[in-house]
């Protein structure tokens, strides 16, 4: 309990040392900020150096430099990699901040800054349980390693590629994504699952040039009509998916995480009212948090074609096309659906229009097992330092990153942040609740303790 | 006869005058080109003078100065009123011109400008026509109004509410559209229908704002799967259009009509192969003609709405908006088809969209009898001139001015241009045929004289 002391006696100091890195404006989205970027990254290798870690920037082709750090002198014990984002989202409009949003300001329990929850808090606290199991105990009972990137907040575009070429560095037991927020407040919440994600583009093309659809309409092909009629073609009237055995491999939650999702404090019409909608739309037969976070959809994201401006422009397009992603859960794979979505586009397509179908990113479903050695952990931290067992949800978005490392080096992952729903990621006025902070690092240096045993 | 005589004698010195016309920019989009619109409008008063004209420029409110003269002194004698525009497109690419746009060059037989066919040669070809009438005869036969508006190549937006305005100073017996073109060359070609139109726009709206397609997709509408499903709806299999009587008021062409479009030099296989298409996709049983001149369409302009463009954005909109417009046919009525579109997207939306229907413009279809005055004179004019009858065809096109003295005031109006097909409209090297020119001031020479009789 040595470390947990510790943790508890600095917490004041790691407030202060949390507000210098939230005073760096790292925006990834802005290539004037890029000296921020890198000053952000320096600042963290400094810090994991500081607390005795091997810590470098690693450079990334084409992207923000990656953060890097490592202590792995427990042999025989697990490894845990630690991955978080030092990168912030832009902070306009900077007029609707009540205090500026790179000048930290404490508010009551809450600490005030871009970044503060949206993942810098979360990141550093992180560190700072590193820090108190070291400082507390003199050693650590595992080996660690911090893996802290650059472009989360614009898509990690450099990221994937990198990590092809980093495998043996990043060779682990388990790995821990801190970032996110609790299910409610008061509800520590594992997340052990995420859709996989099939983003297509479907190009139809008619004439060789626009047309006039004064002299042409009737006598040319429309590929923006056509688009229509094969979006149309790819749901039936109840919303489910008209593509062959797209559903054929779909494994239903168990019924333990079922009745487990039914015990959150989730409100279905309170979310409806959230939404602005009176009924949500979705297939019949399942409730709204297995319909975002283990029924597939499919939705399109955008029609690019023709006029897309204001007032009335008569053309007929030569060529539309409709971004039409897919969101996908165990046990299907990116590759088959994709495959399976082209061959249907293809048959639903109006003859009248050449079609070209694209696939624009992929990513495999996740879905770590609760008997994981590191949910075993992480479970029993949180009893120890919140008084009750976690939530286990999952996630209906889809993190790359993360589906790399379980399904295709095997490593079991989970999603497990410190933040609140209110804490306004990517708006103004975002947050962090310190007590909130406090108790993410008690419950990492916990779960640190645990998996050490 | 010696109007037709004074006509040939002066046609040297008429193009010399048309170059003078040719050499004003006046390029109706380019806000900075103002002054070299009212230039031209100025130009064109001075010629109307000239030539024994009361005429003036007229304010648009909001708009360019219409040039507006007549010449009024032949009492029971019918009145014709002459349409055309003097702005012209802007002539970019420039570095595609062979001789610059603004300085008219003749090469061969044909002068080269930006302007020369579309419309500044054919409306000053009726110009000097009346020259030729009033010199050649001292006297005009009818009276004549010429009215020459500044902004058709942006679409006339102010001209329509400054024509509700000038209802007595336009009223006449007939109207003839001095814009346009040979059919092909050699064949004189009288339009004496339109299309009309009814453009739309439908906005369907789901949650209050846009969402992350991870994090809510399954679980809320979303406004381009909605607008596709209703689009498609709006068709069936065939590409009939399915909103209940939408077809009931069509009247088909008259077989003679018919008959006619069955004697035009015109290559449905080649059109095909101009288009790039291996077949269109209309309506069975008709030909691509009156597909596109005698049958009502229904095409979607564009889309806006979620992620426009390059990539992947995994975005589910609020809201989206679909373009859809209608080309109909007489005797479809705009507002009568605007209704009953309406209704049918409300019948077919899916319920989980609010869906808004708003109409961005209507115009009714126009159909001039054949047994028409204007036409008849016109027709023997055609015959004396090119020794031929001319070719009746339709536009697919709607022209609003058109429609409102066709539909409102219940003049008959003909479209007769003395273009050709390749003159470059909209294009690099415009050019006017300047054997066309002439003829084409020769058959409305003769058209006058027949009118009077």
């Amino acid at each position: 309990m040595r470390a947990i002391g510790y943790a508890r006696e600095n917490r004041e100091r790691f407030v202060s040392e949390l507000e210098e890195f939230l005073r760096i404006p790292s925006v990834s989205a802005l290539p004037d900020h890029r000296v921020h970027i890198d000053r952000a990254a320096d600042w963290l290798v400094e810090q994991l150096r500081a607390i005795g870690l091997n810590a470098e920037t690693l450079p990334v082709e084409g992207g923000h430099p990656m953060v890097y750090g490592e202590r792995t002198d427990a042999p025989g014990r697990p490894t845990v990699l630690f991955y978080g984002h030092y990168d912030v989202q832009p902070a306009e409009p900077l007029e609707a901040w009540t205090s500026p949003p790179f000048e930290p300001t404490r508010r009551g329990d809450d600490l005030y800054a871009r970044g503060a929850s949206d993942d810098k808090g979360q990141v550093f606290g992180v560190i700072k349980a590193i820090e108190s199991v070291l400082r507390g105990s003199g050693r650590l009972p595992i080996n660690v390693k911090v893996l802290v990137e650059g472009e989360e907040e614009i898509g990690s575009p450099a990221v994937l590629p990198w990590l092809n070429r980093h495998t043996r560095k990043l060779a682990c037991d388990s790995m821990w994504v801190s970032d996110g927020m609790l299910f409610a407040p008061g509800v520590p919440t594992i997340t052990t699952g995420l859709r996989g994600l099939v983003y297509t583009e479907v190009v139809a093309t008619g004439a060789v040039r626009d047309a006039h659809s004064g002299m042409h309409g009737g006598a040319i092909p429309n590929p923006l009509n056509a688009l229509a009629t094969i979006i149309a073609g790819l749901k039936d009237r109840r919303g489910h998916i008209t593509i062959p055995r797209f559903y054929s491999s779909v494994q239903p939650p168990s019924p333990q995480e079922r009745a487990a999702w039914d015990q959150l404090p989730f409100d279905e019409r309170q979310y409806l009212r959230d939404q602005g909608i009176e009924t949500s739309p979705g297939e019949e037969g399942f409730g709204v948090l297995e319909r975002r976070w283990a029924r597939p959809t499919l939705d399109v994201n955008g029609i690019v074609g023709g006029w897309m401006s204001v007032g009335a422009k008569t053309v007929i397009p030569a060529q539309a096309t409709a971004k039409v992603s897919m969101r996908i859960v165990p046990n299907q794979k990116a590759k088959v659906i994709y495959r399976a979505f082209e061959r249907k586009v293809r048959n639903i397509a109006p003859p009248a229009v050449r079609v070209e179908v694209r696939e624009l990113a992929g990513s495999d479903p996740v879905l770590i097992d609760q008997s994981s050695p590191i949910v075993q952990s992480a479970s029993a931290a949180v009893c120890e330092v919140w008084g009750r067992d976690p939530a286990y949800t999952r996630e209906g978005g889809s993190i790359p990153i993360v589906s790399k490392f379980v399904n295709v080096w095997k490593i079991p992952a989970i999603l497990f942040g410190f933040g609140l729903p209110d804490d306004g990621h990517h708006a103004p006025n975002e947050r962090f609740h310190l007590p909130n902070f406090f108790k993410g690092i008690d419950t990492v240096v916990r779960f640190i303790e645990e998996a050490g045993n």
